[in-house]
């Protein structure tokens, strides 16, 4: 027996979680869009409308282009969204920790949990 | 800007989250499983499927059955599923509180919250 949860950032709308999250860490490893998308099994457009939606969602801008060089170009995060998905990591971190005391709290005298 | 999440308890996959919270509380108020079904527009099958699952995956028997009388009959809760029901409803709301306490702790730095 144990807790589970989803959680996300809501401003109009679903604006930012565990999927955009996963994205962008994938941006900043690959250093490209289009890396990052196919290795989760995303079109490069379906990635493109869910960084922009967050950006619209939240007021930011997720991505500077690199462009030319050596590796003919490429994306990288933006000292916000670095900052976003940083914090996000922490806070899910710290999240996990405080369901399961709170799910214990109450769980605990009812059920055997995990 | 604000924090949004869906919790469940999970034992051999979903076993009890809002929807059969609602629908207990519901047949709890009602007094009659048709009843409380239909004013979650669910059917009558379909509100009896999520009852059984519930059922099978916390091993809990959840309602008792009054047999005839004048209101001809109907359902009400077992101790155990009035115990699970309250448990939840408490768990939910310290949840709530804990998860915007920790969704601030990090995010109002960033944005401006609701």
């Amino acid at each position: 027996m144990r807790v589970a949860y989803r959680v996300w950032i809501e401003h109009n709308g679903k604006a930012f979680g565990e999927g955009p999250y996963r994205l962008l860490r994938l941006i900043e490893r690959e250093g490209s869009i289009s890396k990052a998308a196919s290795s989760m099994g995303l079109s490069y457009r379906k990635a493109w409308t869910i960084l922009r939606n967050v950006e619209k969602r939240l007021g930011l801008t997720l991505l500077k282009r690199r462009i030319g060089g050596q590796s003919g170009g490429g994306s990288s995060l933006t000292p916000e969204a670095l900052q976003l998905v940083e914090l996000y990591e922490r806070f899910r971190g710290d999240l996990d920790r405080s369901i399961r005391e709170v799910f214990e709290r109450y769980f605990s005298s009812m059920f055997s949990l995990d």
